[in-house]
């Protein structure tokens, strides 16, 4: 793993980044983990087996541990072709603020590029929309608008 | 095909629906087929082999003919499991205003219902997110945002 590019410490960060972080572009991440890091963040819980097979299902799915812990993540789905969506990104709390989401996002615009997929979309919780813009997103152009259909 | 639950004549429409419409569940639509409906509407040309590619990738295509000429549209992509995206709603333009939309939206949609799908998105172009609220879309929920990266 090379640490360049777009990366840079967060300008706020208190710790650096791990010495020892490993980025995986493994699609089978044990799903005990990836339940893990979204319940450290609050989200609802999914079944492992269903985790299993969104996975495998996704385009792209790129993790980030220090040793055992899995400390971020993020996925991507799409055709592999024209479209890819970005889902699920998510650092985990206590290594917040340490350049670890942008180094997770980085790696899985690495893969999406090398499918050539002109057009990559995601939908951004209120507040980050300046963390994605700096990987040349941009909210709503061209008036479009995101929408949802959710079933609970 | 039944014609029945969301699915109504457009109300200002001249023409009925086509009597021999027939709706296609089939990912292998002719890709010079493709082209042509979305030439229609004026969306750029894409490649035949990327076409029959990204909608063997995708999960579900709807298409619908007019004997056979191809006037109806639509695809999405996901994981399977979670989540769902929807993309290339389109309609001729000389079948618009008669309810074709709505049908092909219906018949995806019940696909992605199949596999009991929670969330799906899309990306609604100015003016049509009325259209998508009739099946329960929202936009932008909870000021999540909807973000595009496009590389031309």
């Amino acid at each position: 793993m090379v640490l360049s590019g777009i990366w840079k410490r967060h300008e706020n960060s208190k710790d650096p980044i791990p010495p020892n972080l490993v980025i995986s572009h493994s699609k089978e991440v044990p799903p005990e983990d990836v339940q893990d890091i979204c319940a450290s963040v609050g989200w609802s819980r999914r079944e492992p087996v269903l985790i299993t097979k969104a996975l495998g299902n996704s385009l792209a799915v790129i993790s980030a541990w220090d040793d055992q812990l899995i400390v971020g993540f993020a996925r991507a789905t799409g055709d592999k072709v024209f479209n890819a969506t970005i889902w699920d990104v998510v650092v985990r709390p206590s290594y917040q603020r340490r350049g670890i989401g942008l180094l997770v996002m980085h790696e899985l615009l690495k893969d999406l590029d090398e499918f050539q997929i002109p057009l990559v979309t995601l939908y951004a919780d209120p507040g980050t929309d300046g963390f994605y813009r700096r990987f040349g997103f941009m909210a709503d152009p061209s008036g479009v608008r995101g929408m949802f259909r959710e079933k609970i």
